[in-house]
């Protein structure tokens, strides 16, 4: 809250237009307390999007637990790394859920009523490997509300299969491309683009490629001025941010 | 070039409406052959901006160069990391550039006329160390045509700095977050806001801060999930994709 | 012993007061030698707190050895990472012991009468999968004699979460904060303390979190002055070190 | 501000006690914007010590503008990793102040009468070449209240040395070992203790010891339960953590 | 294609002589698309050899997939790193292909019909351990046309080992040394020889081998001028580029 | 020597044919001792090539010494990575040598008379920047017979500029790639290439690029089979050996 | 061979003392060549005892048969990190040889005669874990003729420990120091002796201990003088070398 | 101290055969306190030889403070890494002693007369820019009593170049072997002698030579078992552990 909402506020208060009780309350965001947990359930009024469960190091119960609790806060639920354990007993719980086992993704709709899609998304990848990191993007740019499209396979080894698809590049609101190994495709695919290129290293390959150092180390130095990067694997958050990215372009 | 486009050039040779030496041209783009360097022509009309001269490891004769060629083919010419040799050959053959020590950026537009900007980038940093990355964002932003606002030394260990400004964050199209040392700026400013964020490693710091190793690992394992990362020290490339994203946001 | 104690002790020799053998044990402490290992006996006098048995890499009969000649000696007896095997050996042989599975803790006090606690100690987690090493550091402190408070999940993309407990930290004698990924939460929480903060990171991410040295760097160069580290998935350091700091601010 | 103590506020509000204003001011901490800083005079209540200037990276003019404006702030103001050319600007603006030259830092104490020592900590060095590191740890000791000793050149490759200096350990808060090469020194320190023992890890050596990393290393695998650490040639926040320590131990 | 070329072509549609559609297709080379994988029917014209499939991070489906495709256009296929699974699935769907459970390759030639090598290559390992990966590199070789001689065990440590096959070296066309540990065989097979000698790192080793770090980096600075590197426990870029150079020695 | 060459020899001494002096020499290896320096004189006969001088770490007068007796003993001499004050000492004892200061190279002929090159090699950058080390490896080359092109700043941010010199590419015998920061050329060449390719990777780029371990990684991932990769900055080593290769291709 | 004795074989041969396929054999150390191995058959004369296996990455057929060929020879036969398919392998094989499996050894001496002992060898762990690698020092230094004493756990956080055995490091020829963690044994049992110590890092620790990293960098880093290292968890190597130097010492 | 000898003591105190004084100072070894440094008089006894003085990172003045106190106290002195500025202030302060500035060295015996050399060691370099660290060897190994002598540049690229000098290696107590880049010849060495070698890696090399991390690692993990290692660029302790070895053999 910055000094002039918080001085009105105050002014309210002074007024008696506003309970201290209930000033209180708006000045603190609230929380869930679970005890193994404190779940964010301002987030979605701050970052335009519910807190996302990050399922590994969690224990079933305990995943299961805060899938509760942003349900029943009527918020939308994305779980992602969801193991096969996990995912087994989310099932059992929440059978409307939607389980993506490539991505290892879980999707619980606070309504399950259509929404429009805000932007367009292009998610690319280098090689099959890296299916599932792509899938995880895809999945969550459609969370937060992105039309995605997914190209797979079109490494530079052989350069004409991303020159097909210059076309799609102009028209997507951000691109995301997913690779491992020498990490080469986001350089060219930004050279390719007006707009911003999220790449995502992968741990795919072996040897020099350290479960995915070597691709995170090309993507950080890509010779295109339009390309980020995200964590190796971290299809999560490539999709995210493209997103959002995809809604403000959308925006107006 | 996509294929219907391609076959539709071809067509129009067939039926003598476009010359050979015409359609080659359309189909290669153009270039400057320096010997020492080749200049990408096209990029400007590919990429929405020329090709920005990266100065390291040029002569200033190799730098002075590839700025008059891009002068001549009537392109904006931004050139990043200029030493102060090359600075000062630079402003003996351009003495109407715009050069800023601080962020060592060297500006030649290809006209001085004003124009309007493209939506808005917030740049913060986490300490005064910051400051020479973070004005190579804002001068590079600008340059882009983005509006631009820079808030320095506002890191973690006082929180209640960055919270003043939770409403600029608002506001913005993007904000890049430059910080050395823990890197832990952009997780918090990741929370605080519903648009990207690009964070920006810096070699500010001693010891294990690895020159910029640390905050480069922490903010791609930024708990924030609209947190992306560009190269340590990179401010040109945060600036880059900044823009970008605001003038998507700004297009309609 | 330092000199005037020791020259004391040999002119009590010198004048019979005390036997040579009485003196060269007292010149020497004591070891129990059980062939693979060499308990260190004196260490409880010494160090204030008895050897504490890390049961990675032993055998569950050198553990529970161990653990015999330390009750033996009428000692408390605490052993950390122990595996399912050794805790099922040790649970059989010492079927009075607390064990705790989650931070894989074995304690067997010397004394089965309750102790009065010295000092306070709060335990902080940035996320839900770091409490195995935050209980590490929860029962080991407790064993030292501190009483101690855990707050799991209030990592720094929810800010307003680790806020909520600004009075704890000071009223704290020794704050722990333990974190995976970026973390950035000690940097957050030394800002907010007068007090000393250890820093513990975990091994909880994936990517470029390298099993724990990203937020082992970010901890490393805390921007707040009062953050030290411990290793990797120390739970037992941090606990152990708070527990110290804790008795020191409670002695008098 | 904790709940409580906010509700309470906001009810003197309602009741007309406190304005509105005033309350703003209670709930958003003071900061000083120079531009190219944002200066935390709050800091001083909040961690019992005000913000310290890390001068690297920073010029001299921007260094001094911060120092008055702590001084004007009527607050202690010390300052580490002071240049050469920083160092003599400082001189000539701040006469008064106490410049360490082997430990490169600068204080001008909010007033000149002598205080009140509060605690005791021990500062070891493996050997002679760790001394400014060690001097930086000693000066910031003493500027936090401590009384401090420093006690140099005392490797474990002369294991002697260090036992001679027994007692000093058992009367010191807090000790500080300070060590490069192998950093060996903080773990026998540790074993011979039961108090805390910060271990700082210098750049001293060649080779394999990677500018600190191999003591870092070392440091963190100590053996001894009770050593923490902190940043390769980190003196300041080893000395700054100790004096915390140390005070809270005289604290009562 | 080169500009000559390409304005020929497009003088040719004007001329009538090529059809738009037709030159379309010389102009933009042909792939497979199998939604998963963008198979490059082109590379083969291209590069000499058709795509080889990397089979890990593959499904054994998949996998089948590309080979059924690259045998539908007539090419051999040849795939490596084949799992256990997946050689089991590419077993009962093309029983005639030759599979190599050593070297996990897949060898699917596109016609019987045996065919006439062309050049030498000689395969060195330095200990047995690497045969696994030199067996890689002799299939690879041999599929690309080369004759293959493989002299396993020729370590350094008894050197006169690798000295009785000097006369060997002089021979063959190219020369593959494959080696783990430390690295060294290279080094003295390049001082040996009047060719170009590829090494390989292997990942065979313990501790500061560092999974093949070791050799690689030693392989990197071989004191012999003739020495290139490829990937570790890249057997099948070594035998790859080996059979390149000695088809080209052989061409005339 | 092999075996049966051995055995000729001996029996050749038993037939009085060889003295037993003149068969030593031909058992052992030419070397000159000159106490710094232990030059080996077969090299040229063994090798194809005499001892190439590394200059860095030597000083000039040791530099001269190793020049002279290779020059006594009538061999080509080519040094690298010639300093400044070598240079300049050199120039003042053998002026008729031909020293590029932009390669760092000095060469010295046996005989100036001109020689029939031996196959083509063209050598590519990816920037301006790369030119010192690509020039390395074109002298090297020249120096060992081939005929070389050099091909400045094409990098993958502008994809039409390497494929505009695809032809260049199929008629090299070898092809040597000279990049720094994303390293990402040669995987886009080795896709357009019927022949081995040879990678440098360059220390230019800052942050991330870590002086050159960046392109050395994408490199040794490339995912163009036929890249193959030498030392950081080594110009010296990629024109040797794609000398080598030419050499061969054009022995016939 | 050197110069003067091969001038002496030569002249033999043509004095007619010597037929030149002996002399050939004598110029040619003796192999056996296995396919899959080239054993070195000439190492037990050339360096003082046979080649030892290294197991790992050889199935347990090449393993088996590389014992059996060195048995054949009237050699001794030395195995190390032998599988347990491995070990089940060759006890059916070899039923009298010796297995450890606490050091992982297998030891088939060409005779079971006892062998008088050569120089004393004294063997210390820091902790209990150490044991394995500590055991296989033991087993081979052993098997090359010294008399050797292991010591466990006396690690020095409890310096007391190793005091307690100066006495014995004065009489032993050369102590090994097993240490994983801190790895700072060596440093004190170095600075306490007058005889070379040989350091092995282990695997033992977690965290920043990175496999035995943290104790090689300590070591390497010793402060005492007389302290070499060998690679990590390499018991083996360490116990070899020890004997070496104590079978000199007992030489005369 | 080992106990029997301290009871001993202890026993003589009470028959009045020996003072406390006395015994004290006995039990405590000698050290003078210089303030900056704690100069262990008693490592002469203990370990054989004198502290050196390694005087990177102290003052001319501390350095010469210290030798001073040796001198005084009747012992050897030996300084290594010894700058300019150190040189000339000891060489003013101590024109006996004599100063190598090519190993950087300072030795100022205690006596003048010659002492029997006791054992021999061989000094191999792979290259002449190693001769620097290997001088550093060969005066440590001559100050501790050894005949040395100095192989240079015997590199494996040549590898008959160290085959001539088998005999030399037969008849040394220990062999120190000084390589960079790829630090192969210590591999070869240990191949062909019966004695233990020493392998220093040094810092010369480029690239991926890591400033002697390549040649370490090759060391460390070298196929002959008989390598052990010390710190890079570290010939003083490679000089000081094979005169230890040298004198052990020689010395019955």
């Amino acid at each position: 809250m910055r000094a002039e909402e918080m001085l009105q506020l105050l002014e309210a208060i002074k007024a008696g237009q506003v309970a201290p009780a209930e000033a209180l309350s708006r000045l603190q965001p609230a929380v869930a307390d679970l005890g193994y947990a404190t779940v964010d359930l301002d987030r979605k009024s701050r970052c335009g999007f519910p807190e996302v469960i990050f399922c590994e190091g969690k224990t079933a119960e305990w995943t299961a637990g805060v899938v509760q609790r942003l349900a029943d806060a009527g918020q939308d639920c994305l779980g992602t790394r969801v193991s096969d354990e996990q995912a087994a007993h989310l099932a059992r719980l929440f059978p409307h859920a939607e389980q993506d086992r490539l991505a290892r993704t879980f999707w619980l709709p606070a309504s399950r009523e259509p929404r429009p899609t805000q932007g367009t998304v292009c998610v690319f990848t280098a090689g099959t490997g890296d299916l599932p990191v792509a899938q995880e993007a895809v999945v969550t740019a459609r969370c937060l509300g992105a039309a995605v499209e997914l190209i797979a396979d079109v490494g530079v080894a052989g350069i004409h299969r991303i020159l097909r698809h210059r076309d799609r590049l102009r028209t997507a609101d951000c691109a995301v491309v997913v690779a491992g190994m020498d990490g080469a495709l986001p350089s060219v695919v930004g050279g390719l683009s007006d707009g911003p290129v999220i790449a995502v290293p992968t741990s795919i390959g072996y040897g020099a490629a350290f479960n995915g150092v070597a691709p995170l180390l090309t993507m950080l130095n890509a010779c295109s001025a339009n390309v980020m990067v995200v964590n190796i694997d971290s299809g999560f958050k490539a999709g995210y941010c493209a997103a959002l990215i995809a809604r403000r372009a959308a925006r107006v």
